[in-house]
């Protein structure tokens, strides 16, 4: 079968795989209707392998070369003799994270924290981006007739913001700022909607994707490089500063002011991974007793509470999709995305014939 | 009568000053008992004023040179008339927030947020290093017959200890790490304990704190200096990592280390007040699912529940008191402190002729 694999830094290749065996009892084999690429691919792609595994995964044994694809919608082919929740035939959206279920986290519930997690896609035999990929009858939701193919392969990047927002338990009426408009900052803003938030502010140092954040209708937009944010907030809430915010570009100054900009006791949710050290004052935390959340993936159950919003259609996903591309064509995607060219957000990627 | 008063840095007098007129209605005049220098009285006094008002306070009117002295016991002299709570010759201790009682954040019972705050010994006419001071009956609080008046004089210091240890919201046999053993990190450990946590561990990097610590029975100290205190107390939690850390110092390398002792989805208090900058690594943040909350110093209504506390000798906060000193003496004291002698932690002072 097709899929596309991560050899090393700036080599992805499209290549003929074998197909998966005959799923496990408790296994699965979906073909994949629609995959994103993500930024932790992109960070692959880049400078990998990161998190894909030189040597085998001690999980799931998987090494490079890897396919790639945590993002994705599919169709189920096959089941395992145990297989209970979905059926050949059904859509699904796949939660890629694979855990041991027998550590301190697991146990615990706090599966997305287990010790030994690996993740279809990046540190597993399988991907979204090829023609099957077989994972574990727990990775599979099944969703709602109203859910598309290309939403369902936005749940899981979904799933990352509304477990940010849910961090920072969004009151309805709630002031959001959200730091970032690219595609997590952008579903957090739909997220932060959803949960009733009042005004939604999005601060973008960049000009194009600030007046995408504003078409999109995230919430109004501000530059960081030319407003002082944290004052303009304040002064837009009578002093006080927004209740939440939430940072989803993963940058220093992007938290700072995030953390200039909540009232005191308001709440900053780090979504975003900063990949650098950033210089901070903790001496405002204390002053204003401030709640400041990491915030890692999402509950392993989350998918289908944010399977059913977007059919509701109070989560309108879908329109951060700024490109689809066949897989023969998925590394110009790669590319675009890497060059942060401003008219693009989310790609998908399909392994099927026709597009 | 006979005040201490700051003139500016370096400049501690002890003068004659008017005694305080009668009170008003809701007014109450304290004679001091015994009163213990804060943290922020020796930065006023190393490098003031910082939070002594040079002009006119906006709610209190107070300016430099200002009585200092916010952390005390004494006993009722005078009552307003519309006074319930206390009356004369009733020991208390003096809760010394001062708010304005109609900002937001006093409207939503955050009123040690007040926008306004002042603070008796800091920014208010009058303090507790003097024969007499005035303050508002809500900031008064009677001690019971088992507080002595020297820890009625440290119930102000514990409820910060107190407070941070409650926004961690430690749970029985929980393990806690107190990063830095002065007076508020021996009180917060003490405040842990008194909560139920099952191991304290507390990080001192002086030889002679670490070793008062464990006098005290504070709970078991490590030198992180010599010792990598995250792995550490991975290794004695079973590859976990600590539940709560509380980061007592001020300091960046202590809140780091907070930070990756911690067990995912841990929660890390910050208490210290950071005069400077820090860099930190957000990343592990996210990662780790973590917990950062700034905590301010307490609920304007923590006094009782410490002070009950005291009385039922679960909080044995006396044991910090290394000095007692007469008023007269009381800059050789600020001394001391400004010197980080380690063999002193909390000074106590009198205005009373006979200590």
């Amino acid at each position: 079968m097709k899929a596309l694999r991560f050899h090393a830094a700036g080599d992805l290749r499209v290549e003929e795989v074998p197909e998966p065996p005959a799923p496990g009892p408790t296994g699965i084999v979906v073909a994949p209707r629609w995959c994103g690429i993500c930024g932790t691919d992109l960070h692959e792609y880049v400078a990998g392998p990161i998190v894909t595994p030189a040597e085998p995964h001690p999980l799931t044994g998987a090494r490079l070369p890897q396919i790639l694809g945590h993002e994705f919608s599919g169709e189920v082919v096959a089941v395992g003799e145990e297989v209970t929740r979905v059926r050949e035939g059904d859509r699904v959206a796949v939660m890629p994270l694979i855990f041991c279920g027998r550590c301190e986290y697991c146990r615990r519930g706090l599966q997305h924290l287990c010790t030994t997690m690996a993740c279809t896609g990046l540190s597993h035999t399988w991907g979204g981006l090829a023609e099957l990929a077989t994972v574990e009858e727990y990775q599979v939701f099944a969703i709602p007739d109203e859910v598309t193919d290309e939403q369902g392969a936005l749940i899981e990047p979904c799933a990352v913001a509304a477990y940010g927002v849910g961090r920072a338990n969004v009151r309805p009426g709630d002031t959001v700022l959200i730091a970032g408009a690219g595609p997590i900052g952008a579903l957090a803003a739909f997220c932060a909607a959803s949960a009733g938030a009042g005004t939604i502010y999005v601060t973008e140092p960049n000009a194009e994707r600030r007046a995408r954040a504003e078409r999109l209708g995230l919430g109004e937009t501000l530059d960081p490089t030319a407003t002082d944010v944290a004052a303009e907030l304040r002064e837009r809430t009578g002093g006080l500063g927004v209740d939440v915010a939430i940072e989803c570009a993963g940058f220093g100054p992007a938290f700072n002011t995030c953390v200039q900009a909540v009232r005191r006791q308001g709440t900053v949710v780090q979504v975003g991974l900063h990949v650098r050290t950033c210089e901070v004052d903790p001496m405002l935390w204390a002053l204003n007793d401030l709640t400041i959340l990491g915030s890692w993936c999402y509950g392993v159950n989350d998918f289908p509470r944010v399977a059913a919003l977007i059919a509701s259609g109070r989560l309108p996903v879908e329109r951060i999709v700024t490109g689809n591309l066949a897989v023969e064509d998925a590394e110009s995607g790669f590319r675009r995305l890497t060059a942060s060219s401003p008219e693009d957000m989310k790609i998908l990627i399909t392994t099927r014939e026709a597009v």
